[in-house]
């Protein structure tokens, strides 16, 4: 089956027309078609298909009890009106990749697997990465059995309505144990590859990134007659932190973003009583994202001391840097760029996207191949990647498998 | 029955001891328990009560259809967790007003009306004044009936679980002609009194006053991977507008507020598509509201193009200026000028809340007392005004109807 009829399959599904984007949630039929999609792929080039006790998809040439496997995949879920390539092109790519070494006629010395970890993006109970997590031990059963969805479902309702054992979940230590490599190719969520021209690159890190709420506490008062003198607006200190985010994050080399608020009362005649704010940021080490979030704090605590107005700011999540193993990236940078026919160029970057390759990478080493997206534009129909681009992705990605895993 | 006495049965009614604040929404158990109180304290007096077609309760001493009678009087609902005074303040000091008139033997010349208006604040069904304003004309029945609260039930449904007929109500001038002053008496809503260090003033006008609404349009993108020179986030200007809304009324010496926000998609993670942001503006005349609102929209301009976000701004309300009657404003400041065992200086003075005497001044002469309120704090809990205020409050009311209404 051909690298476009496997698109041709898989674009219509979960596809909103409206929008333009995708709604692929975790355990719903856009899932379970998706599911059926990975399936068939498996099956027809005569690999072994199974799910893993998280609902994690692997199909399998050769034997993985044999140890020391090389896996790549990714994710078929989206975030709300998502793109077509954040996930899906990472799993495409890999039996594309399959097909292209079994064309050069590839001799294979290691297992080689294909993975579509489930519910990726957390769209539907709030958590990121929950097939990889469970696998890899950093959720438990019973964090997992307490995830709801807006609708009010548990995520162990929702596996057993869609045909999964939610008692069966949890850590699976002997299937990481049998993987010695994974490569997660993915569309770049920026434009790195954009500006440097290449279409492929590797991944060295993910920044450390964190979540801080402010809530920003004034008197609520009437907007009509009470003199600026005597108000206590949280909105103001709120506004100027907004400002200072991104003085900040620009003075950083970072990101930084405002982009959830809650207001109290909310009232177009009302000086507020609270004004919250979420404060995403990210850097590409911890030396620059503290500096930051020290920065944001201090003009946010000035500003809000100059309005009378009181500030708390907590800590809501937070993530350290995820190094890539070096060896492998590395193993990856000499094999893309060795003599070949057109020799790839392979800058590597960080990102500030996290990805089940940065929870795998605790415990199996891991890698990352990005391929170009001319507009940077992520978690939007806008997403994008070029054809040729696809394709640039779909032969490194070869190139590294048959690197790793043939004579 | 004493001016505490009064207070004492009529500040228990629809008040959370949660907040410490009220809720006397109108066609609510509350709002019935106030006009029982009321209907109380006229028949109490050996005032005759009546309730007129919309729901507004009068209680007459002497035939209002003699004519040009004198009205005091305000209304007893309350905004959610409102004060003890905004409203009730006005009702409880024309009761004891009259007493003190009965008191000093006073001969009355003109029938003296007290009224409480039905749904002055507008809490339940997002409109304020509905009493004043279907009486007036100002509001017909057709629209009335379309007004639905946050539950979903209709003001014709309220009306009608609370026992009044809602197939009744709608203009009633035979009524308004029947009166010759109105004279409303509030707690003031600001600190200008607090600053002159005067108990009580006399309106001058109600401000203009609009709102506007401000829809900034983005991009979404992802808070980790788009670079900020990628961005196009309407969270940065909407904060400089927030900034700007308050240097513009700094100039003018007017008010401007940002209390509502709305973001699309919201989340923490994500660079917003919109950012929708209501500016209320008030200001003493209409050349300088003119001046803000101009001058925060030519910088809401100016910030939009600067990050490539696109704006619309809406205008969805606006009051003209309500200049009070010249000719009763000068009569009630030479009656409370004149000597006396303490004469009273009354400052004039604007505000910037509206009123139903705001609404009735299109059709009788009417005019407005405010009693100091130290804070300035209104439509809060914390809303207040002393013992002797109010006392002078009641005197400054009781000088007035004998004024206005006596030999």
């Amino acid at each position: 089956m051909s690298f476009h009829s496997m698109w041709a399959e898989l674009l219509p599904i979960g596809r909103r027309s409206a929008a333009g984007g995708y709604r692929r949630f975790a355990w719903t039929g856009a899932d379970a078609d998706c599911r059926a999609w990975f399936e068939q792929q498996a099956r027809s080039r005569g690999l072994a298909h199974e799910v893993d006790r998280n609902g994690n998809q692997w199909a399998w040439l050769g034997d993985p009890a044999a140890g020391n496997a090389v896996v790549t995949g990714s994710h078929l879920d989206s975030v709300p009106d998502g793109g077509a390539f954040d996930g899906p092109l990472g799993v495409v790519s890999a039996f594309a990749a399959l097909d292209e070494l079994r064309h050069r006629g590839a001799r294979f010395t290691r297992p080689v697997g294909i993975v579509n970890f489930g519910d990726e993006e957390g769209a539907r109970f709030g958590l990121a990465c929950v097939g990889s997590r469970l696998t890899a031990g950093q959720l438990t059963a019973e964090q997992a059995h307490r995830l709801t969805d807006g609708d009010g479902v548990t995520l162990p309702r929702a596996m057993a309505a869609a045909g999964y054992d939610p008692e069966a979940i949890g850590a699976d230590p002997e299937r990481l144990d049998r993987i010695g490599a994974f490569v997660e190719l993915h569309v770049e969520q920026g434009r790195a590859l954009d500006l440097t021209g290449d279409p492929v690159g590797i991944a060295s890190a993910i920044w450390p990134h964190g979540r801080w709420r402010f809530d920003f506490r004034g008197e609520a008062n009437h907007a009509g007659t009470t003199r600026l003198a005597d108000r206590h607006d949280p909105m103001l200190p709120y506004a100027e932190t907004v400002l200072a985010a991104r003085r900040e994050a620009e003075r950083a080399g970072a990101v930084a973003t405002f982009g959830k608020v809650a207001v109290e009362p909310n009232g177009v005649n009302a000086v507020p009583s609270l004004v919250r704010g979420w404060l995403d940021s990210r850097a590409v080490d911890q030396r620059r994202l503290d500096a930051v979030v020290t920065g944001v704090e201090r003009a946010a605590r000035a500003r809000a001391e100059a309005h009378g107005v009181a500030l708390d700011v907590a800590r809501e999540s937070f993530t350290p840097v995820v190094e890539f193993d070096h060896a492998l990236r590395d193993e990856l940078a000499r094999i893309l760029g060795k003599d070949r026919d057109t020799p790839l160029r392979v800058p590597v970057l960080g990102t500030g996207a996290g990805h089940d390759a940065g929870i795998l990478s605790a415990r199996v080493p891991t890698a990352m191949l990005f391929v170009r997206n001319p507009t940077g534009v992520s978690h939007s129909p806008a997403e994008s990647a070029t054809e040729d681009d696809c394709v640039a992705g779909v032969l490194a990605l070869a190139d590294v498998l048959e690197g790793l895993a043939c004579t």
